[in-house]
């Protein structure tokens, strides 16, 4: 799974049936030593844990996201997890507030 | 999903049996600050949900093109979403016209 | 699916039976402003169109490929389609000769 | 499959059911000339061997990470292995301790 | 599928069953103008021809690496076959010795 931050959220009307169930999340990869500075291009992911912006997450990506938010949803990202802490070394370098 | 930008049209007379009953879309990844910027190689998509030129989508890749497209269906890029607004940090950064 | 150009052949005498049916096709990504521009890394793709060298195809990728290939062919790329023509905002970027 | 270092781990309360039975490293991608030097961003992989901190390890991604963790595990990351020696042209560039 | 190059090769004593039956191979990806010429990460991947050090050979990526090791196999990288000639435009680039 990728880390990733929740950025915010993508709203639209037109859309396939099967993600009409789903809030679509705007997220950012992060996964450097600073698990809060993100990097490249956004996308969106369908939300299966409730998770808040500014959250770090989980990131499922492909066949594995069907497989949380079931074989009908044409997603190839969703948000599995909230992340608590990240540990490196046996040092703590993120943590959940 | 990607957020992507409709650039135009692909054509294709010889093609897979599976490929014929869609609209070919030529689209380009665009998810920086400005979701109208795109970047990167341009890619083709079937289109599922009548996408205009100079829409952003969102893009499903792999075998989750597939879940809307029909199993038979040799592609690994559907558009699955019209894109109504995106909002990062409270503030929206795109509204469609 | 991608657009890429049609570079040449590959033949393979020792390989997996489920790929000995297939013509290999040594093909480059090409999605800039001018399709005939190539770019990255040359790949292998099992052809299905009865495509010729120097023409624009369109591939399909990861288990796509199989949807046309046939299940049992252990391969991530297949042609599957001829390009006729790219259109960007309504110009006509390539046709095929 | 990647060659891959283990970081530390990553603790969601948070998450998919099918995640729960898992531990959650994070690794970081190491498939240069030397396998200690780690690249790229690190990512969160489901541990199915017991591996250790700075263990280099073997990642299976996508459907194949499930094939180990089980069909209703959602996730796109496994540690399937754990590296004794990487051979290069005869020479032994990596030796576990 | 992949040109790549055979570098060497990977002993991982405890790993998942469903890996027990095969070689380990180093490989590096190979596609340039100069197939003998590599580039990126070495990775490993599952050898299904006997494949030798220092060979071409093509590389099966995803699914379709299982296609051919058995889909018990939790691989997502699989060498499907070894490379005798190369051809560019009428131009052969590469000879197997």
């Amino acid at each position: 799974m990728q880390l990733a931050k929740v950025l915010g959220q993508v709203v639209s009307t037109v859309k396939e049936p099967g993600l009409a169930r789903f809030t679509l999340l705007l997220v950012q990869d992060a996964g450097g030593a600073d698990p809060e500075q993100t990097r490249g291009a956004a996308y969106v992911a369908v939300d299966l844990v409730g998770a808040g912006i500014g959250e770090i997450v989980l990131i499922a990506t492909g066949s594995a996201a069907r497989v949380a938010a079931g074989a009908d949803a044409p997603t190839d990202r969703a948000v599995v997890g909230i992340v608590d802490t990240v540990t490196r070394s046996g040092r703590t370098t993120y943590r959940k507030d």
